[in-house]
């Protein structure tokens, strides 16, 4: 079976910071147990709020690799 | 990187109770194998009849759990 | 042809005590037309209220059923 | 002009019990100011996990009511 | 009454720097009348042009808050 | 702060003439209480039918308003 | 069974005139077979198009009635 | 009333070969009941699983027909 | 090749009267360039207020057309 | 500027073979005048029905290519 | 615990030849390492396009099977 | 015609900088051919991963102008 097949997994990473910040955070988490990631898309964006300011970006996405063997 | 990272795994918990039973039998299920687990959300809600009366409640839930390490 | 095809109708059942008792009605009134009833899906939970309590519960299902010949 | 006019508000509701326990939260909350609430519908149901049970259901809705004058 | 209620209220928040300050205007804003927010979700993330370049960042969010008493 | 931030209500109209008088009904209620209201989306398109006719068409909108101060 | 129970039935009632119209028209044929439709909601509003006019307004809506029995 | 309205029922069709193979069995079997058939929506497109393999291609199509009279 | 192609192109249609206006002045103007405009999907209704009334309707549509040659 | 931008249009595509003939025949077309098409997504599968079987598959999408320059 | 639990995974299967081998790909490369699958779900039907053919389908699908002990 | 009408495209912007960078790069693109670019929404944010880190944020968006004449 040569056409490629891919499993995505959903996370959700936070930031303090942005919501770019937010997804790096979940991949590179991601990266430390599987090499190949490839892509994601990026399914909500939430956060929680501390004295009237974004505490905490949450950002929710689905992450894309490749299935060997 | 101290800013968490949640990974959120799909389940279908089914009760011939209440829509509650079901999502309590995914989570306990999914409890046995790990043990942070933070919140969910109920994605559907489907069931199969016999006789003219719902056999089995059928919820799909995602569950969020942090990623340690 | 002896792939089965299903109908699927739309309901909505009411009760003035849950929402599994709303599909229950749903699914009890149809079953007195049409005996085969499969499965179900819950497309929307509503209500209306009185005096400040849910007076009737209001969920829309789809429910699946096989056409025989 | 006579044609009714009605607002809606989103609210979410919680309950250690049950689903419908949490909607009568919410608007039973609600009723305190607004009285003259109508119907409602459900947007979410959530929950936070603890020790491997649900902790709370947590109910989003959108409760209509009319305006007056 | 002990189960939180909360209750939504969706804002725009405009930003000519980036979505994460249209984010934390409206937040701040918001919680010049209301001080208990909680958290919030992005719902549509638009903008206005000007002269081929993106003059405000427009983005509409759910924000959450308990409702006391 | 200059970066203006708005604020949305959701609405339900009825006419038993028109979509968009049911629509201007909402609109024009509004008004009453809120002066700056800038822009308004239709979200849901209803009604109730007497005698085989469209009795009251309802009409759900958001209208978003700016917040002073 | 005192809990009232509706049927929902989607159809697609075209004007070319309006869309108020394709409505009427819609809810106006199926009254002819079942006399107690009591609401509708609009599905989708489409059309076709003939020398650059609206030929035909399409318009897809639910209709729902009691199931009496 | 001269402008044509149309009903759509919902169906679901299966075929252990193919998509394009379950939609028809869905349409063949309503043309057996309903003579003037006009066309259709893929709804929802799922199966069943035996063995590592599809055993049954179910897809869900709404399908739309003039009411005559 | 024989089977027609058609092409999709969005569109927002504005009026200050109601939302058929606005959608015949965007196929209005689409059809001074392109002849043969076949059907349209309303996408979005919206619009901006001024003084307490709808000032323009602003109805966003897709508009499909056969692909040539 | 280096990173590439994409423009996607949207077509539909038909065939009275199958879902993949639609698809391969919109491409096909678009391939006539667009020489570097790059994705495609699906985002309707609909078809008319003549006798009682599918008379054409009309399948929507949208495909991307690469803008130059 | 006797009410089954299950899992949902999503995956992405690619053909350079149908929709439909593209989803048994990602069912047979499944199987390999989790036999009990039972049903699934398509949730995106994309493609990537070489020379104005497609040349990969990919189809992302939902894969459900029940979480055993 | 004095209502004003608008024409919508979609774009992909990329970056291997930010979300806001990957729009600004549509849009600064598309205003090459087109000058009264007027608003944008934002439609899905993906994006490619190269060894652990984003590669190229990819962002989908409508973007509207005037058309004249």
């Amino acid at each position: 079976m040569k056409d490629p097949v891919y499993k995505l997994i959903e996370l959700t990473g936070t930031s303090t910071t942005s919501i770019e910040d937010a997804v790096d955070n979940a991949i590179g988490r991601a990266h430390k147990t599987v090499k190949n990631l490839c892509w994601f898309q990026v399914i909500e964006t939430r956060g929680n709020i501390a004295k009237g300011k974004v505490h905490h970006w949450q950002v929710s996405l689905k992450v894309g690799f490749e299935v060997k063997g």
